[in-house]
């Protein structure tokens, strides 16, 4: 099997679902701050309703996150956090990071 | 004005254009190597033309990049360097990154 790529570049390497900004924001707050309301995702990160649907959907999909719906009396609370994989996934992305900027320094 | 965003995260400031993962290999490669051949390029990234061709238009359309057309003999020879406006790009980027991995440890 021939290959046309001679040399991988680090920066292929980082994985493209939490190098996204949004999702790099959101897991970030997630591996750092626990469980963390939608509301406050929401307006930590400036993100509409919508795309940070979105975000969240994406990475629930690649198992990086869980979201729990509570009721707070009447009120509905959806809180996210991140799984073992999603932060070991961070982890590893941050350590390639690093690498990248130990690289270019 | 009103505004929704009652706090920007960090990650939301990073400049889209360079955070790309493709982009962020070609920028590297230009703000440390000087001027470097498009098959050059190409290899170390390990994309295909077309894909190459396009990160290049953006970089270029941002002004973050210049290309150079030359012969060497009747061989075609086409080469990228970063622009002033690009390098200073770069550099912003980079810090904001080394601010976000310092806000994260």
């Amino acid at each position: 099997m021939s290959t046309k790529r001679t040399k991988v570049h680090i920066t292929e390497e980082l994985d493209r679902v939490i190098h996204e900004r949004a999702r790099l924001g959101i897991m970030a707050m997630l591996v750092g701050g626990g469980e963390i309301e939608f509301t406050a995702l929401k307006k930590s990160l400036g993100l509409t309703d919508g795309n940070l649907n979105a975000h969240l959907r994406v990475l629930e999909k690649s198992g990086y996150i869980s979201e729990t719906k509570q009721f707070i009396g009447r009120r509905p609370r959806t809180v996210y956090r991140a799984t073992e994989k999603g932060v070991d996934a961070f982890r590893d992305y941050i350590d390639r990071l690093e690498q990248f900027l130990k690289s270019i320094s």
